[in-house]
Order: structure tokens, then C-alpha cells, then sequence
């Protein structure tokens, strides 16, 4: 009886509390829910105001430019009102407010390894965060890159005698397929955040996933006439060993760059802007030519495996589909390269010329950041 | 005189409107941080409601089944609790509420090819819509899944007198490569939505990522002795087959599986239940032999594999790597399938007792998704 006593109270203790807690939960649920539908209805209110601002801002700076090339305007009032459109534009696209422009697509490429999963942050703090973990990986990754190859390049000549093994080569070709692919992901990742990257760059590095997924049903001959037959592979480390360079001193001189223009309030934050997009002199006259070295390299090297192929010392396709990537590659680079020098070269007139006001403007832009 | 009279009027036309737009913009700009700063903190706060009731169901669920287990509740009166228990906790894992209850990991393999991007949705119809666009993904899957192989082994015997081609087949390896790590991507963002996915379906596609990217290294000789030297990427071959019917079997069943569950309220709707992860009547008769089969037929290849390695007839260490993981993931699945139908059994035997309650109470759990 005294049991039959204690078990009931027992069971009416938990029942209390298990129809307490079924009681917070749908309260919970109450809450969330109409938490849920109140931010979206707000959340599409504030979309549709940023939509209505970013395209009268359109509008008028178009306005703005035809008015001074029929001369309506004076080009030195222009300039100002050009500033100042410029600073609003700012606002919009670099505060809060930038999270409620539209979305970027997504596009193929994200959809087709992630599904419709959206990656768009909307706090700027989250979106920043990514973009520097992105800069971060970017110099890691650099490392190695310089690192892999030379350490394949300095083996051969020292403990294999002059023929790679296998299993190394094609190690590091699996790491490059990984490091395209990861690279590719973030870069797409980006865009859909507002990082003005050229689509270039994610081009390139698509083009790249292909080669290094070639290259690993490339078969490595060994003896005999292994320096012969390994010639290609031989160059292409080479290739990979200057690219690694470039990528250091790059990313260097990017992140250096990036800080200045942020603080001159001349860029978002998002803006990915590799090596090869810009110049800023110091560094500049050590960078360019390397580039462009590089990228003849890399041609040199493409037109190298296609006449092996065509000559017919080595039939295999993936001979010709790399050959045929690395001169696509080089010359997307130089077009990409010369063109931002230009646009570079264009904008650097006009800073020249706006340069005293920038300087005593900065305070304020550097803080609102 | 004229012209610059209407110089000026278009210039403070202009200037006008460059003004208001900037002040639309900081107002927009104040708005927007305000809203955010808002929800965020209302954010917070659901959070922490959502996180207390969870431990406070936790914790109460673990006294009553200790209880139970010291007879202090008679086991009658203890499954009426245990339901009801199991219904809060369903409002608040199914419902609005479970968006704030704290993320899972992302774990290594996103942050390694995504970098920290919160891939987590807060409404439950998007993360709904992911997870039906994963099962599509699946269905259109498992037919290429299918398609490739058998393709490959007909025009084998029929056009290829015996002797795959180098090229076609490596397609299909890097086809298989994609595959698996667009997988083990969705697979993972479905686990952050809440998905109840068992890890070792995303670790066994881990290592079919590994074994696709090591047959890529993997030369396929060809003439002279050409069906001896292939029938190891045959055998693969025709397991890819199995495997593609299983695939598609796997998916009917299990989406119709599901949708009763979800309709019987006793799943969450982002649990992936992969094919081998549970049965019931009619198919499973079907299903769970030919898993066994596929199962079996995997280690036997691996260990033919690994055969051919010592025997020495092919000494590549592609070899000995693919039968390790064959070998691996055929004992992991079987491990797998069999520990899934023993708790599937305990359940089972579960519902029937409360299978009546159950049908009564359909309606509006139905509803409530």
C-alpha cells in the first residue's frame, strides 16, 4: 500500500512536470514562429528599400555622367557630386543595409556540389570573418604551394637520381585537385557575400581542377629514360614552384593593398582582389614581372606538351587536354592581368586628382568601417 | 550667361538628389543595424529558452526511465509519460523552436573545403527543401549510378571486343570522385540542420572519395593479356551495378518509409535514413538480402584485390590501398545494417503496443508539420 502510495506520487510529480514542459515548449514554439514571420515580413521591407535606393543611385549616377559629357555640368562640380555619390553608394553597399540587396546567384557550380543550401551571411562581422579566413587560407595554402614541389624538385636531384617516383607526384597532383576545388568553393562562397572577384579568377581555378584531375590518370613512366619521358612532369613542377612564389608576394602586397584602400574608404571589404589585379608602386615593379614571366612560362609549357603530343613521342590525351588548359590558362591571365593594370592606371589619374580631399576625409570613412 | 544658369540648375538638381539619396541611405543603413542588432538579441534569448527545455526534457527523461527501471512508476503509466515526453519533445525538435536550439558542429570536412561559412538555415521550410532536393539528388543519382557501369560492360562485350578503353573509364572514376564528395558536403549540411544521418554513411563516403581518387592513379593496361590485367576494374564494375540497384531500391523504399513516419509523427523530417538503416515488411524481404549480397560481394573483391597484391601479379599500391577500403566499408556497412535493424526491432516491438494510440492521434501530428 505504501509503495502502491510513493509510486503514485512519483508518477504525478513527472506527469506535472512533463505537461509543464510540453506547456514551455509549445510556448516556445509560439514565440519562435511569430519571431520567424515578424523578421521576414521586416526583413522583405528593408530588401525592398535598399532595392528602390541602389537603383536610383544607378540612375542618377548615369544621369551625373551624360550631364557632364553633353557639358551640362562643370567636370569640377561634377567631381564633387561624383564623391559624394560615390560615399553614399558606400553606405548602402559596405553597412548593414548591404545585407538586404539582393542575392548574388549562387550559380552552377555551388549548386552542384552543395545543393540549394544558402551561404549568404547577413551580419557583416560573419561576412568579413569569412573573407579574412579566406586571406588566411590563401597564405597557408601559398606555403605549401611553394613547399610540395620544391621538396619533389630537390628529392629527384639528390635521393631519387633524377627519376620521381609515383606515389609523391601523384600525391601532391590529389592535394592541387583538392586545393582548385576548396579555392573554387570559397571564391563562389565570396561572390554570393559581395566580393567583387573577376570571374576570371574562379574561371581559372576551374580550369586548374580539370588539369590536376588529368594529371592523376597521367601515368609517371620510370626507368628506363626516366629523365626523357619525365619531362613534362619535371617542368611542370617548376611551373608550380614560380607560381608559389608569386602567390606569396601576391598575397603579401593584396592584403597590404586591401588594408590601405579600406581605410582610404575606396573598397569594400569583400573585394577579392588577387595579385594580378592591381599595382601600387613599391612592390608593383617586382610583381608585374614576375607575372608576366610566369604567365609566358606557363604558355611555353602548354605549347611544349602539345607538340610532344603532336610530334608523337607521348599519344597519351591527357597530354594534349594539358597542354591545351595551360595555354587557355596563361592567356585568360595575361588578358585579365593587362586589363586591370588598365582600369588600375585609370583610377590612379583620377585619385591623383582627388587625392588631397581623400586625405582629409579619411577619418571619419575608416571609422564607419 | 545661359548656358551656365542652366549649368547650375541641373547642377543643384542633381546635388539635390545625391542628398536625399544619401540620407535614404544612412537612414537605411540605421534601420538595418537596428534590426539586426534587434533580432539578434531576440535571437539570444529564443535560444536560451530552447536550450533549457531541452536539458530540463533530458533530464526528465532520464529520471523516468530510472523510475521505471526501480519500479518506483508502474511501466503502464510510465509509457503514457514516455509518450508524452516524446510528443514535447517533438514540438520542439519538429517545430520553429528547433532553429534555435544550438548548432552542431560543422565538423572538418566543410570547414576544409568551405572555410567557416554557416551553412545552417533558420527556417524549417528551407531546411525542408534541402533535404527533398538531397533525395531527388539521390533518385537522379542512383539511375547514372546504374547507367555508367552497365554502359561500360555492354559495349565491353559488345564493341570493345573485351578491352575497356583507358578514357571512358576514367570518366566514370571522376565522375565517381564528384559524386561521393558532393555527398559527403550535402550530407554534412543536412547534419547541421538536424538531420539524425549516421555518421558512418558520411565516413563510408569518405572512403569512397579516397578509393575513386586512387583508381584515377590506377593505369588500366590494354593489350596484350587485357582480360586478365582488367578483371579486377570489371569485378569493380559489376559491384557498381549491384550497387546502383540497390541505390535505387534504397531510395523508393526509404522515401516512402519516411513520409509514413512523418504522417506517424515519429520522425523528424531531415533524418536520412539510408536504405540499409532500416526495414519494414514487404520490401524489406527484397531489400535486405541483396544488401547482404552487395555487402558480401565488396569484401570478396577487396580481398581479391589484396590477392593479387601479394601474389605479386600486380604490384601497384593502388591495388592494396582499394581492397583495404573495399574491405573496410563492406564490414563497416554490414556492422552498420545489422546494429540499425536490432534498434529498428526494439522500436518496432515498441509501436505495436502503442500502435492504436498511435492512429488516433495521427491527425493532428499529421498537421502539425
Amino acid at each position: 500500500m505504501g509503495e502502491s502510495s510513493s509510486s503514485s506520487s512519483s508518477f504525478s510529480k513527472i506527469e506535472e512536470e512533463v505537461s509543464r514542459l510540453a506547456e514551455l515548449a509549445k510556448e516556445l514554439q509560439d514565440s519562435a514562429s511569430s519571431f520567424i514571420s515578424k523578421s521576414t515580413t521586416e526583413e522583405q521591407s528593408l530588401r525592398q528599400r535598399a532595392l528602390s535606393i541602389d537603383s536610383s543611385l544607378k540612375k542618377l549616377r548615369s544621369t551625373l555622367h551624360s550631364s557632364i559629357q553633353t557639358g551640362a555640368i562643370d567636370p569640377k562640380q561634377a567631381d564633387k557630386l561624383d564623391e559624394e555619390l560615390y560615399r553614399a553608394r558606400c553606405i548602402l553597399s559596405d553597412g548593414d543595409g548591404a545585407s538586404f540587396l539582393p542575392n548574388k546567384s549562387h550559380g552552377r557550380f555551388l549548386k552542384m556540389f552543395l545543393g540549394p543550401i544558402n551561404v549568404r551571411a547577413t551580419r557583416k562581422d560573419v561576412q568579413l570573418k569569412v573573407k579574412e579566413e579566406y586571406n588566411s587560407y590563401r597564405d597557408r595554402t601559398a606555403f605549401l604551394f611553394l613547399l610540395f614541389p620544391s621538396t619533389l624538385l630537390l628529392l629527384r636531384s639528390w635521393v631519387w637520381n633524377g627519376c620521381l617516383p609515383a606515389l609523391p607526384v601523384q600525391l601532391y597532383q590529389a592535394w592541387l585537385l583538392f586545393l582548385y576545388t576548396s579555392l573554387a568553393l570559397r571564391e563562389n562562397i565570396l561572390r554570393v557575400n559581395g566580393s567583387d572577384i573577376r570571374s576570371w579568377w574562379i574561371c581559372h581555378h576551374y580550369c586548374a581542377m580539370v588539369m590536376a584531375l588529368v594529371s592523376l590518370t597521367w601515368e609517371i613512366k620510370g626507368q628506363p629514360d626516366c629523365s626523357h619521358m619525365q619531362s613534362a612532369v619535371q617542368l611542370f613542377l617548376l611551373w608550380a614552384v614560380m607560381q608559389g612564389v608569386a602567390m606569396l608576394l601576391q598575397n603579401r602586397y593584396q592584403r597590404q593593398r586591401l588594408y590601405t584602400r579600406i581605410a582610404l574608404g575606396k573598397a569594400k571589404r569583400m573585394d577579392v582582389v588577387w595579385g594580378e589585379t592591381a599595382g601600387v608602386e613599391g612592390q608593383l615593379l617586382l610583381l608585374c614581372p614576375i607575372l608576366f614571366v610566369l604567365q609566358g612560362f606557363e604558355a611555353y609549357i602548354g605549347l611544349l606538351l602539345l607538340k610532344t603530343a603532336l610530334v608523337g613521342v607521348v599519344s597519351e590525351w591527357q597530354v594534349v587536354v594539358c597542354g591545351i588548359l595551360l595555354v587557355v590558362m596563361a592567356v585568360g591571365n595575361f588578358a585579365n592581368t593587362v586589363q586591370t593594370l588598365m582600369s588600375k592606371s585609370r583610377i590612379k589619374a583620377k585619385m591623383r586628382k582627388t587625392k588631397s580631399k581623400q586625405e582629409l576625409n579619411q577619418e571619419p570613412l575608416a571609422k564607419s568601417l
